[in-house]
């Protein structure tokens, strides 16, 4: 089956490895999930980094459980990452990166997925410096690819964002920044499209639409996060909640694009003070819910 | 005057750091900021993180702001840090919060203030366990603040957050951490105490009193973090929206309780996708909505 779990609702609540892959499977009834490098930052000291991966690693394994990949969580998202208005913050960024692909070979997964980075206010005011810290972006991303290349990696997966300031951020600059990327990387960059942030209105308007964007990038598409929203936040919800992503709109954009081969991720993202009860039986019935679709 | 800024609010959006200070004084109106980590990561490599923080501490000294205290932000709080479950993580987050002391002095600041972390789902339901975690993190404090002595910091602030899961949540167990760690460290430990979670009617219940809070914990406090919030999630709304931290309360406490000689920082943490002109109007707002409060 197609669909799997982003780990973030997991994040401070459930930290030993073989208890978070054992309710992965018992309970979520999912055997793919995609690492967060909110569990493990890619920062922390490299022995103790990679003994903490070997435990990952080693219970998902126990449970038949693929780490599919990893994904940047919410600690990296506070940061400007590629589109830092500095030089040094951009090095930083791409040493960061270099760690996370390190992580995630530890983990035994070969695909890597982030957002790019974030503007400052001015950047994203100014048409120069935009088109001068995208262009640094897609440097970056190919120094990146190379050293993943190195390591083992397979594929990148680039998320498309719901803010002005980042890049991609609608079907157009999609497929703007992959005409650029494509082919000049040592590894195939491809695109994670989020539903929340597709169908996100404030900024995208008559295209927060998901048969637009699937019509425009279908075929960049590595992988897809799923999630609830109302369109006017990034909100992140699970499907007990009502909104906007509807069983009748998945099975359409499952049912015109073939989709079947790209993995959809569960990416739900609580409250910390959310209580954690709550949040498991939101994710077992969110992953229920989903299933019925994705079985079809 | 004792209202400062707590610069959650400009993470990505303000990256030049004079552009920030700048802001800060003509717009926010303010001379007293708390520097959130989620503008330099303690975790970035020494040299640059050094350069990075002489920039801010430049800056903010050339528009007369005090960088008074540096604060965990969003990406710390995303780690279970001091309460994790397990001893390398735990050992590692000393390590990060050395860093943290380094970054901070770094900034020309003396005081450093954080959540201590947050204990697993099944931690948090084991006596046992939330017992030796509590001791472990108080004796993890206490080399810390013996690292901060000979570093040079004053004093170290602990911020009370509304879960069950983490260490101190109540006006009580607020009572119970200062009389276990007071006197048995080499620089003062103090609390932090923030309106919103204060305030926080889910776990609280009727202790959802600041007055009760103060009653209680008057005498450890260090700083406060001021936030508009309904008290059913910890929202960090800024004050253009309603909410319960109202103004006859906030004068009430200051009033009854003499606060006078402690800083309460405004912290409203955004929506990454939150429009900036929007951000900055409501902070602009806010400090001026407060001001006259603590002008009175």
């Amino acid at each position: 089956m197609n669909l799997g779990l982003n780990l973030s609702f997991a994040i401070k609540r459930l930290q030993d490895p073989e208890e978070l892959a054992k309710k992965c499977k018992n309970e979520f009834k999912t055997d793919r999930v995609q690492f967060t490098w909110d569990l493990i930052d890619p920062w922390w000291p490299e022995l103790q980094r990679s003994e903490l991966a070997q435990r990952y690693k080693e219970s998902f394994k126990k449970y038949g459980i693929s780490i599919d990949a990893t994904f940047g969580g919410l600690a990296a998202y506070s940061y400007p990452q590629l589109l830092s208005s500095n030089e040094i913050q951009r090095r930083i960024s791409v040493e960061f990166f270099k760690r996370a692909i390190d992580l995630t070979i530890e983990l035994g997964s070969d695909i890597i997925g982030t957002p790019i980075g974030g503007m400052s206010y001015i950047d994203a005011h100014s048409v120069n410096r935009r088109d001068y810290l995208y262009n640094r972006a897609i440097e970056d991303i190919r120094e990146i690819a190379s050293y993943g290349e190195k390591k083992g990696i397979r594929e990148i997966h680039i998320e498309a964002t719901p803010l002005e300031s980042e890049f991609p951020h609608s079907p157009e600059d999609t497929l703007q920044f992959m005409s650029d990327i494509e082919n000049t990387t040592q590894i195939p960059v491809k695109m994670l499209i989020d539903w929340g942030h597709a169908l996100y209105k404030p900024l995208l308007k008559e295209k927060a639409d998901m048969i637009y964007w699937l019509n425009k990038c279908k075929r960049y598409i590595g992988s897809i996060h799923i999630q609830q929203t109302d369109g006017l936040f990034d909100r992140h919800w699970d499907f007990t909640m009502p909104g906007i992503v509807t069983k009748e709109k998945i099975e359409e954009s499952l049912n015109i694009f073939e989709l079947n081969h790209i993995i959809q991720y569960l990416e739900v993202v609580p409250a910390f003070e959310e209580n954690s009860d709550d949040v498991f039986n939101k994710i077992k019935y969110s992953m229920g819910y989903l299933s019925d679709i994705f079985h079809k």
